[in-house]
């Protein structure tokens, strides 16, 4: 699937630099609409990053040992979906929506369609695939985002979607 | 939710010792049954570590900064939900079950019914809900794993449900 990348704050698509907050004001529910698309990022990823990410989270060998890595369900070194899932994280805290109080996620569904390898440089691609206000409480609602976070050939290592609570305006 | 904790590997319920490799051959999908549970661990977390997490992945200042996040959404400092999923994965590798060639997920879904916070001490309780032969890998299968992380208190702070690659015996 390819996405066309249009950035909110005015960057260009694909933009690899962090946007200026000044420009970006916190978004509101009423800010934000169904097939918005948020996007950028460089995160390079390497066997270091790797290793430190799954001593400390994750220590199996196919995080942590290229050699014993080669004989795993991976082939080789491969990062945790969890450290994935944290530099998605990041990026998103960059790149995603500018939500007023914050990026908050209730709760989400994560798939890893292939591993992410040392050499790795990854972005996020954003699209905002529905906007809920809350039927209990008026001040809030809820954002349905999905990302795709990708290698720089375009290849896609993780899918979330994630559930965001997101303050209406005042 | 009270659940009933039966370790397989033979120590005690709710136990927070390391178990013993040796003791606990990599298990096939012919080994593990709907039901079977899985518990363990004891991770403290702190307002260091949460801020190192959250300065590395999730910069936001209710992750960072306690008097900035007495204004937020969560009223106090409160660890990043990837971090708690990290921490999870930690207990996982541990106490989980020691899955033949590893733990391995393709895909999952996560909720945080309430934050992660300084003080609290994690551990994980595991309950397997599906046992599944790949159609199209004789290899293998799928394995469905809901998995609770709860606080000192038994508050559950995470719940994860996880579908595990788990190797068929040869």
């Amino acid at each position: 699937m390819t996405i066309m990348v249009q950035v909110k704050d005015g960057a260009g698509a694909m933009s690899h630099s962090k946007p200026d907050p000044a420009k970006v004001p916190g978004l509101t529910l009423e800010d934000i609409s169904v097939g918005d698309r948020f996007s950028g990022g460089a995160i390079a990823v390497t066997v270091d990053t790797i290793k430190a990410f799954a001593r400390e989270f994750d220590p199996q060998p196919f995080h942590t040992d290229e050699v014993a890595a080669k004989d795993s369900f991976f082939g080789g070194l491969a990062a945790s979906g969890w450290h994935t899932a944290a530099m998605t994280m990041r990026l998103l805290a960059e790149f995603g929506p500018h939500v007023a109080g914050g990026l908050i996620g209730g709760s989400c569904e994560v798939a890893w369609p292939q591993p992410t390898r040392p050499g790795d440089v990854l972005h996020v691609e954003c699209e905002i695939l529905s906007v809920t206000p809350s039927r209990s409480k008026p001040e809030r609602g809820t954002v349905l985002m999905r990302t795709e976070t990708k290698n720089q050939r375009g290849e896609v290592l993780q899918v979330l979607t994630a559930k965001l609570v997101v303050p209406r305006r005042k």
